[in-house]
């Protein structure tokens, strides 16, 4: 079995993640050997970013790739597939919420590669310590995700579909809505006319603090205590409905843990 | 003038902010005289991790400090302050959302000395880079307090008590509402036996995002992409009301911004 460098990697589609996927790829010694994507100028600045070629057109996609990691919109991915049917070499997606079944009946083998991580396409990020959740069909596919995995972050967790679609959810809680609170709060400086960034040694802080200590016990302010005056206050403070629902919804919860 | 390091510093309350303060004054050269706290088994826990004696009766309270910092609850502030009445110096609380009038016509001198930032006993946190905001009835304690604040953070801003009980309400959504949603997030993944902790390194890089990007500009997700077959699948798995209702509620704020 040759070296996993020098195995043949196809990157299926050029979005937020195979952009930061591609580029830990190759830090890490592997050689990629084609990009598609169906619209050229994605596809462009990818293959500018890793120095290697594009196609965007499916008939020009490699036939004897070891493995194509397949990373595009949730909705597109059933499409997608559907043309890759002959290929030969382990077809992967990264998805948290779609099932390995996906590719069942249209793929020789197939598997998943679910990196635990928020991506965006100018945020360059270290792949090492990302928790990366592994699928496949056969063992021995298994085994080739995992040297893959390892080498990138050295987290890497075999895990059944039915598992990970609870990772994806709890990413939105902990990830997207998190940051939704974010920008709440940095609403109510900005409508004073105060600098948002005032919170970010808080937002540092409170993201750090979990390391060491579980969130359930982490939790401070004036719900936790069930200070009702500042409660009341706060809920005079603020002008509109929706920050008004969520503030009472939230801090509701956090009293009934 | 004396030099500001040879102030005589009494701390009134045993509390998160005070031992943290506490030990931030000591660390930058200045001297804390003498510790109150109405429970000795507090006060004896910060005297002696901050090597200064403490009190417990208000007769005790040393009469000629230049500066007293107040940080005990909220709702226990007007009587400390009552008790303080006979004092010389320049008596400041710490509350994000006190006005500084609760002092007048019971005390002298009087300000607000409130750092931005979440604060536990057990967690010792560098006071660099938090911002300070301060406020006092008069020019000279104003620039008294000025110099304290920027000995230990260098961020400095003199704000009203009308503008910081916004800061205080912006870091309830920033810090105490986003750790729930990371509570949530645990939750989640505790139901299906997996650990907490993989979010870990998602956390971190939501909240180290936002040092660079806009939260609103930063925002990922199901929500943001209106994907409804995300949604809708997601509030299938989750099965108890709260955080239903919680998922839906956000989700909608965020699909709204």
């Amino acid at each position: 079995m040759k070296p996993i460098q020098n195995h043949k990697i196809v990157l299926i589609g050029a979005g937020n993640v195979n952009t930061q996927l591609g580029q830990a790829l190759i830090q890490n010694g592997f050689t990629i050997s084609q990009i598609y994507n169906r619209s050229a100028s994605s596809a462009q600045v990818l293959s500018e970013k890793l120095q290697v070629p594009f196609v965007t057109s499916e008939e020009q996609i490699l036939k004897d790739a070891d493995i194509y990691i397949i990373s595009v919109k949730d909705d597109a991915l059933l499409s997608v597939i559907s043309k890759l049917d002959h290929l030969e070499g382990l077809c992967v997606h990264t998805a948290g919420s779609v099932p390995m079944d996906i590719f069942k009946g249209k793929i020789k083998r197939f598997g998943v590669f679910y990196p635990l991580q928020t991506f965006s396409k100018d945020r360059d990020i270290s792949f090492s310590g990302i928790p990366v959740f592994i699928e496949a069909a056969n063992k021995q596919d298994i085994e080739f995700l995992q040297e893959i995995a390892l080498r990138l972050s050295g987290k890497v967790n075999v895990l059944s579909s039915e598992k990970r679609k609870y990772l994806h959810l709890a990413a939105v809680f902990a990830c997207n809505f998190a940051n939704h609170m974010y920008t709440l709060g940095s609403q109510v400086l900005e409508e004073q006319g105060l600098s948002w960034d005032f919170l970010l040694p808080l937002i540092e802080e409170t993201a750090a603090k979990v390391k060491t200590i579980h969130p359930s016990k982490a939790q401070t302010g004036p719900a936790v205590r069930y200070d009702q005056t500042i409660i009341k206050k706060h809920m005079a403070m603020l002008t509109d409905d929706n920050k008004r629902k969520i503030y009472r919804l939230v801090s509701d919860s956090i009293h009934g843990e």
